[in-house]
């Protein structure tokens, strides 16, 4: 079968063909070997206008496209006789491709404005600017209608069919967001995606000047474990992530107490050490000396079938059985396969929203598996004054020798939960009831109040204090 | 601010309400508490149909929104009064919402057809049927065209606003696609994302008949560890991904060989522990004492800033600077965090595509580091014969006695990639140089190629066998 021998110019490496090895595949297709180091943008907008109509059946691993034989197949025209721009570094500015060029844009980006730290690698928008405005740039020559979900994300689009949308400034923390194409709403592939809202969202995150406990810093860092274990309490291979201190490889003789620590609804156990960045938060406050080395046991609070997810099982709220998993399978698990303390003193747990109000629940029932207990914004579910903790509540002292840390966190802006936990804490006091009250201030129902709330809480724990029992 | 109280009903809970902890905020907008389990897809609608309009600030953590006052703010009705349809158990058919009893919906998946295991927690949607079709179901009311970039995509849109969509019969194995919703290429927010094809990128997982080599099983598992280190040769806190084999938290003083393994175009560090499932398959030949435990590291063969991402390095091509980060920071920083032999002779590189050229070009400039090297469908870097490896391949016993394994693997259907491979094999054999040669039947330039390709690279690795060094 007679094909023309194509040779793929990249721009973004000043013409320089990438490859040109592209005989026909068996079925007399073209495979073409193209550079998307930064053609990417320029390949979508030749997709997007369907240039290749339905050729492009299979995008394989970003430099390969089968295009059926007979479609167009020149993706870039020759190499351009005159350099062409080329990137800055990482802290100049944006490259400019040629795209860009095209004249009516809108929202344009101010020269201070800088890649979000949660954009994929390589990605030059959504940008932040100065004052904690979000800019967008998304490629769309048929919509008609583009939005994101974070405050004022209206789109305007351009002559060249790209969309370009600001948002208002932004409160500082880990916001998700969703793109809303003609009434779809769908992820970003430009950031980073994670699992929240019940589905992968995108999130941007915007700096909060002053405030970096929760960066990666030049401290021993640990390491966050993906573990697969068979849990007989749902039949399945279920998966955790578990933060290992950073002396835990080298020091083989210690034994470490465990927190147990749960994200919140539409969430699942990735959440602490990606949208949370417990592991930065942890390393952080070790490398200071100001929280003891622990574990931290992040588990997925719903039952899903499976390492890779599938439908959540039914019956009852989706996270009742949550329980019996963390009791029989997880925290066994967990002390026969690394070196814990085993004991109630040495064990914890905490939890964000929903995974606060499981952390009211189970260490209510299994006070004698926890000592130390957190909640972060579970605004229902506190437990009953004096009744609560059955009855531990109406007995300050026994709750004392009993409970070695009760922490309650809430966000300062998160209305009437703030309202609510501020009433607990309030009634809290009123009993006698030994306990830390923490507010986040200006944060509300976000990563940034629980990464706060973390950073507050794990100093507290597994202490020798006043008070304590350790 | 006088604000109606508002009692929000989870349809999917019986009517039950979940929460009416919805005093107002600060700023006189309320906060709703509803009940995100099965109310999403509901949720969204509204959300699409703008009955929210600009009134849905900010998606927290699923659970919560904040609709400004004066907005409308009901989400769902009053509880209804007959018990609402329940989903079924995970194996059984797929629940029925309320949306879905529209008329006229078209490309309805068959009875047999079950969510992909690449679907995030709860998704009912992608299906594929026992004929590997996949199906989608997404609501965009006002778009005018919608596709997946999958073989045969097209999207027919019901009078209820949701977009069905059927594919060809798909090849087994793991796919990138993306949705294209008017032009804009987007995520599906209903998929797990990976960082591929250079952004995030939704796959589907089609199952492979008999074979589960890459599976999880009930085996005993290693740890996927991810691993922040900070690399002189790019001033950066870097990431890596480091494979510990089941024994290694157990049998502490054992050392173990390490293979360094690299993703491809458009991927980067988390490519082989998602994509490709390295975990599951060392886990599995480590079971069945095919492969000897070795530590698996998994590092950005791109140069990023930071753990986050951010623009990549820029000046020649991005990946060059790998080699130095590679021999001067992530060899010593592993030799010195775990616990492993730090010989050449226990150490082996190997990578997909452009990891494969990665692998090529770092093993002949350092056969001082590398005694075992593993090239997975890799069509461009392939050493000169005889000069390659610094004259080696034109000395056929100096070569054996010098490189322990040498592996070339291809899928068949790779078109022209899978033409090179065979002839630089054949060139190979003629030159009298010891290798291993292995082709996937009817696999293209993908996921499951080197998923096999690793699957059969292993076991060969760090054994004593007949003209090996060990």
């Amino acid at each position: 079968m007679a094909r023309s021998r194509q040779i793929i110019f990249c721009r973004w490496h000043g013409g320089e063909v990438v490859d040109s090895e592209n005989a026909g595949g068996d079925d007399g297709d073209e495979v073409v070997q193209i550079c998307l180091c930064r053609a990417r943008e320029r390949l979508e907008i030749d997709i997007m206008k369907n240039k290749f109509s339905r050729a492009v059946s299979v995008c394989a691993t970003a430099c390969v496209f089968t295009i059926a034989a007979g479609c167009q197949t020149r993706v870039h025209g020759p190499a351009p006789a005159a350099s062409p721009a080329k990137p800055a570094g990482p802290d100049g500015p944006a490259p400019t491709p040629a795209s860009s060029t095209a004249p009516a844009q809108t929202n344009q980006p101010p020269a201070d404005a800088k890649p979000a730290s949660s954009n994929v690698p390589g990605a030059q928008y959504p940008r932040i600017d100065s004052g904690r405005r979000a800019y967008f740039r998304i490629v769309a020559p048929n919509a008609t209608n583009i939005s994101v979900t974070l405050a004022g994300g209206r789109g305007i689009k351009g002559d060249d069919g790209v969309w370009t949308i600001v948002t208002s400034p932004l409160a500082p923390g880990f916001h998700y967001y969703s793109i809303v194409v003609d009434g779809a709403s769908v992820a970003d592939p430009a950031s980073e995606s994670y699992f929240g809202t019940g589905k992968m969202s995108s999130a941007i995150e915007v700096p909060s000047p002053g405030e970096d406990f929760y960066l990666p810093k030049d401290v021993p860092h640990g390491d966050i474990r993906a573990r697969y274990y068979p849990a007989k309490s749902t039949g399945q291979t279920r998966r955790c992530f578990v933060y290992t201190p950073p002396d835990y490889d080298t020091n083989l003789t210690a034994r470490y107490p465990v927190l147990y620590l749960q994200h919140g609804m539409g969430e699942d156990a990735r959440g602490w050490s990606t949208q949370g960045r417990a592991g930065f938060i942890l390393d952080n406050l070790i490398a200071e000396g100001k929280a003891r080395p622990m574990l931290v046991v992040m588990d997925d609070g719903g039952i899903t079938p499976g390492s890779m997810g599938g439908p959540r099982g039914t019956g009852g709220r989706f996270w009742d059985k949550f329980t019996q998993a963390l009791i029989e399978d997880i925290i066994p698990m967990i002390d026969s396969t690394y070196r814990t303390m085993p004991d109630r003193d040495h064990r914890a747990m905490a939890g964000l929203s929903l995974g606060g109000t499981q952390t009211w629940g189970i260490t209510q029932s299994h006070l004698d598996q926890f000592a130390s207990i957190g909640s972060f914004s579970a605004p229902f579910g506190f437990p009953e004054i004096p009744g609560g903790f059955n009855g531990l509540l109406g007995d300050p002292a026994a709750f004392a020798r009993r409970v070695n840390v009760l922490f309650v966190g809430v966000g300062s802006a998160e209305g009437g939960m703030a309202n609510s936990s501020r009433a607990f804490h309030q009634a809290l006091e009123k009993a006698g009831i030994r306990h830390v009250y923490y507010e986040s201030p200006g944060t509300a129902h976000e990563w940034q109040t629980w990464r706060r709330s973390l950073h507050e809480f794990a100093p507290l724990l597994f202490q020798t204090a006043p008070g304590g029992n350790l």
